[in-house]
């Protein structure tokens, strides 16, 4: 039973496996680190050929990250899964509410899922701005857009990987035709660790830009 | 922009969905369902090809369930998966060490993982029993089965889905060959997604279990 102990050692072996197995896509140099991380979060390298992003998102994400703007995810899976250390580096701290009280009170109220009543919560608290990270819901993304249509967000970045075989790839899908910066997965597959593992990419990209800038 | 709101509709509509994709591949009246949750989770059918359980792995699972056998997660992504509604039901409040303290301070005094020193811990805290569940890092299912040739553990269950291309599918290939209750994916992918399904699917085959015996 003999094993590759360190850690630091697995991750760099992993790395140049998925270095070969994702030869062929073309990416940016800022894309490929975020496409590498997705891949070694699931050990999946379909996911090479399923990310998509808007022009400049990448840039857009890290100038939202550097101006320390606020973070919310729609699931506690989500934010389980971000770099404390980077995050606490870039002064972010990231929010999810769907298990606040409030949120679940709100929700009952109106009769609505604690998915949605925690969405209009956060575009309430972020009107303008602000990193949203869905990597559950279809409905959460859905809400989302609805918001920005009717003028109540206007988010720095969307994130937007829910998965799921009903709804998901029709959120993702309808996620690319908006102008803002986004960032999704074409079709249903998704989840929690993919969403995290794109955001713990964009903040070791933000942390590499601002010590270059220093 | 129309779609379907209602989460219990979606999760009905999907498993519809599923079933069909899964059809042709056997399972037992019990594995279907853990089948089923995991490719929900994923939005990934191949899963249904991948997974893999030991003779009587449900069965074990089920009394441990009832009996109120600890759970160990490796990482705070697998816990925060989990249903905390259906645990509560069934007394049990699932444990994740990788982040306490006293680990982190025993792990940078001996030199090794904090990955390792939270296995460690779990299984001289339960050396008879316990089911432990493994979403992350090969390296824990390793040191697990270690414990369990060295006669340290004698887990009740073992959920062992690590996720990546350096040592997960031979950690999982390897426990396969226990002869402990175990569930499984073979290959490259897995994670806590697939982890936390797994667990919640178990949760409501017991407490169904417990209804029809009530």
């Amino acid at each position: 039973m003999d094993f590759i102990k360190d850690p630091h050692k697995i991750e760099e072996k992993s790395m140049e496996i998925i270095e070969r197995k994702i030869r062929g896509f073309t990416f940016t140099p800022r894309q490929k680190p975020i496409v590498k991380r997705v891949v070694h979060a699931t050990g999946d390298s379909s996911y090479a050929a399923m990310l998509a992003f808007s022009p400049q998102a990448v840039e857009a994400a890290l100038s939202a990250l550097l101006a320390n703007e606020p973070i919310y995810c729609d699931v506690e899976m989500v934010r389980t899964g971000l770099s404390r250390l980077g995050l606490q580096q870039l002064g972010i701290k990231p929010v999810c509410l769907i298990h606040d009280l409030e949120i679940k009170k709100e929700a009952k109220k109106r009769g609505i899922t604690r998915a949605m009543a925690a969405m209009e919560h956060a575009v309430r608290e972020c009107p303008d701005g602000g990193i949203f990270v869905i990597g559950n819901a279809p409905t959460s993304l859905f809400h989302l857009l609805r918001a920005v249509d009717e003028g109540r967000a206007k988010p720095a970045l969307v994130i937007g990987v829910p998965v799921g075989f009903v709804g998901a790839a029709e959120a993702k899908e309808l996620l690319t035709a908006y102008s803002l910066p986004w960032i999704t997965v074409r079709g249903e597959k998704g989840g929690s660790p993919v969403a995290a593992a794109i955001v713990n990419a964009l903040v070791n990209l933000a942390l590499e830009s601002k010590e270059a800038r220093a």
